[in-house]
């Protein structure tokens, strides 16, 4: 269909239904005892939360999650389901934060950041260090980009393994924050856009532009309809779910066949935490 | 979830999304060089349809299908995508037998039936042996049971192994044909009743019936409601796009969970060909 080899890395399969399980349970297990003796925090509503939530509960520590009111209630009640201890707050990242730095004057839990930390960087770079492992050389490796930590994990993987292969990230053209800060080399941030990938609408952090700076040969966008088309054609054709999100590295390919003709190109799928009520097809 | 250990054999992960590409191929491949110079001919607009059309074409002759002239464009889209040649007929039994008739007397095609020949159900058994020889020993495995193809399969090769695994097919409770065709040991025929697991409205055959009575241990049916409720689970929990057919086993294991308990099941997925704007959640 594409013209060219593609492998992927099915991180819906992962546990809580996303790569971010990688990070959360790096970072978490590379605490010091001090360090994870308070517990963890963070501000997420997302997989990073869930993620985090359960990480903790396998160490035994508590999670706390800041989490904006108006957060969907399944994603509020997957945090708790993995024993995260919910404190919500107003639907602002100033509010967000003021909350976590009230909630860690009160416990003294650790901040891990969805991606601004060497440890989940680190956690999520596994992927593709396994679908390397697994597959042998490829000539590509695309995986999405939101805050960048799943990008940067992938980039430094691959490029320690094979140091030729390509790595590009891929990003929803709604959402082309990181691919403006690439090229200009700048931390542009993201205005939150109404991308149908709700899990790229972040900014890169400076850690995040920084290593893909270094180590990412390119930044491509895809557009929405593409995106929607690629999800389609992985739930029909490959018989397995997942988000938007995962679905922006095929939407790239299918919009570029130049460029990956007759390669291997290994595709990172992000998670597969769907809202069924809400697809858009 | 269940208090089982479920294995799952993930035939929507087959060719053409269906275990039907099992027999059909084993069905084609097991024809005389004289028996398949003028092709195979059968009437299915279903997955049996697709495979036996793949299964010719992989073998270099022409496979007939005969398609009822009201069966869904999609259906008709990917038997002519896998190279099959059709034939409308009206929408009824006898439309479809004479229609298949003609088509013999014409092309001297050999007739390859969905369920009611030794080789498609020899075929349709290579999934629970692959299952087996992965897994090891299964205290009971279930089965799906329309037609009966896969039921007599998947019971000869599990007790071919291990007689002392029970075997179950599983059943809508709308479409209980089945069971009280097993229940009386009298051919019972379907009225093709309205499930929402439309793959499993066919009737047995008296072959079907025959090794059922001799190998499966029970078939148990399961409410409509559970059945949606099982495919739910396995498209949230395990990522993977399941026919509604393919999620009444799990669907029995729910409704009956003291049979279940603490045992090793294994799951016969029996596909994953889902009508998108159709969904029941």
């Amino acid at each position: 269909m594409t013209g060219a080899n593609l492998f992927f890395k099915c991180e819906n399969f992962q546990r809580v239904g996303a790569f971010k399980y990688r990070g959360a349970t790096n970072a978490v297990q590379k605490l010091s005892a001090e360090e994870a003796q308070n517990g963890v925090v963070t501000h997420s509503s997302g997989n990073h939360a869930q993620a985090l939530a359960l990480a903790a509960s396998i160490q035994k520590i508590p999670a706390y999650i800041v989490v904006p009111e108006n957060a969907p209630k399944s994603k509020i009640g997957a945090v708790k389901s993995y024993g995260g201890i919910i404190t919500f707050c107003e639907a602002t990242l100033e509010a967000r934060e003021s909350t976590v730095a009230k909630v860690i004057k009160q416990t003294g839990a650790k901040l891990i950041h969805p991606y601004d930390n060497p440890d989940i960087i680190a956690g999520q770079g596994t992927a593709a260090k396994e679908l390397i492992w697994e597959i042998g050389n490829l000539d590509i490796v695309v995986a999405p980009v939101g805050g960048g930590g799943l990008l940067s994990g992938t980039a430094i993987a691959t490029k320690s393994i094979f140091p030729e292969t390509i790595v590009y990230g891929a990003e929803p053209e709604l959402a082309n924050d990181a691919q403006l800060s690439f090229h200009s080399k700048t931390l542009i941030p993201s205005n939150y856009p109404n991308t149908i990938a709700d899990g790229l609408r972040t900014s890169l952090s400076e850690l995040t532009l920084s290593i893909i700076l270094k180590y990412v040969d390119d930044i491509m966008t895809a557009k929405e309809e593409t995106i929607v088309k690629a999800m389609q054609i992985i739930w029909q054709r490959m018989k397995i779910i997942v988000e938007p999100s995962a679905a922006v590295p095929l939407a790239i390919i299918l919009d570029n066949p130049e460029l990956f003709e007759k390669k291997s190109v290994g595709i990172i799928i992000s998670g597969g935490n769907v809202d069924f009520d809400n697809l858009p097809f």
